[in-house]
């Protein structure tokens, strides 16, 4: 955690667009939190086109849903909205209208990753964690 | 917000299935709510067929896993479950046992659409809050 | 409920890895949380080869997430995630560093199946539901 999960059309974003959007994410992520890079997940969901509605319409959504780490001060949410969605803007050019961000809290403890219980979202207790991870061969 | 994803087999819903239950859950949450229709996105996710299991067993649900503002009191939620899941069963003819819907809280704060921070499920909050949109040119 | 997610990308896990991770994953809810077998709902959502990211970089993860009724006891939780992250790493050979389990609250009343608002996780609650759902013909 986080996972950050984008939703969109099929074919809306090239692959050279969810590059940059995965590494614009994680660096704002990590900018806002100090979370250690690798813990930050970008997936790329999709629907088939012509699938998504807004007011009852086919639309053509952006939509990026993050679970993060619960406690996180509120002005760091807001910072990770308003930068994600700023980004998700200049990246892909998708009007600002069409971009819905949201970054959701799930307590660390309903969590695992590597086989373990994810740490509570501070340095001390992320550096143990890291810690007890088993490096896998590449 | 609210965004209602809808997870089916693919191939479970012909575009006019999706037209019908994409208007009729806008409606639905609109007349019980009271937001603004524009608010309303629906997305119809899909997975593979022969991938959904109940018990461990194939299975081929609809799911309807609505992501709303918190604050709704417990009888509009109520309300929204049995309409939505009564619309799927008379839109799709999928049987009723097969049919899951949640509604789940998220706070406005935690969501931005437009640029701007979601506004407290109230009809002030949404007024301002439209106004501050800029509309896209189409 | 519980609605347990898979995500991978596509043509990561063969049809039989997707049999005995859904048959795993609902042993392993049942044994540990005594909920009815026909409660538990798995589903394999898939993403594009290359569009998954860690750390900024495109990865291979296997992500499970729960959402499962509120109110288990923390232990009941910490075993259904440590078991399900070992099932995974069991059945599919995915490294365990690239497998992320979460299991996620949601109130019961805030789902509906079959008609019927889900009931609390509690046996007499659950007997009472099952009686009153109508079966379907098969």
């Amino acid at each position: 955690m986080p996972l950050y999960e984008v939703l969109t059309e099929r074919d809306a974003l090239s692959p050279a667009d969810r590059d940059a959007l995965a590494s614009g994410i994680t660096a704002i992520h990590v900018a806002e939190t100090g979370a250690p890079p690798s813990f930050v997940h970008v997936a790329f969901s999709t629907v088939e086109p012509g699938s998504a509605y807004t007011a009852g319409r086919p639309s053509r959504p952006l939509v990026v849903r993050g679970q993060i780490r619960a406690g996180r001060p509120p002005a760091v949410r807001e910072a990770l909205l308003r930068r994600i969605s700023a980004l998700c803007v200049e990246t892909t050019g998708v009007p600002e209208s069409d971009v819905l961000v949201a970054a959701v809290d799930v307590p660390a403890s309903w969590a695992m990753e590597g086989g373990q219980i994810f740490p509570d979202p501070d340095p001390d207790a992320e550096r143990r964690w890291l810690d007890g991870q088993t490096p896998t061969a590449p």
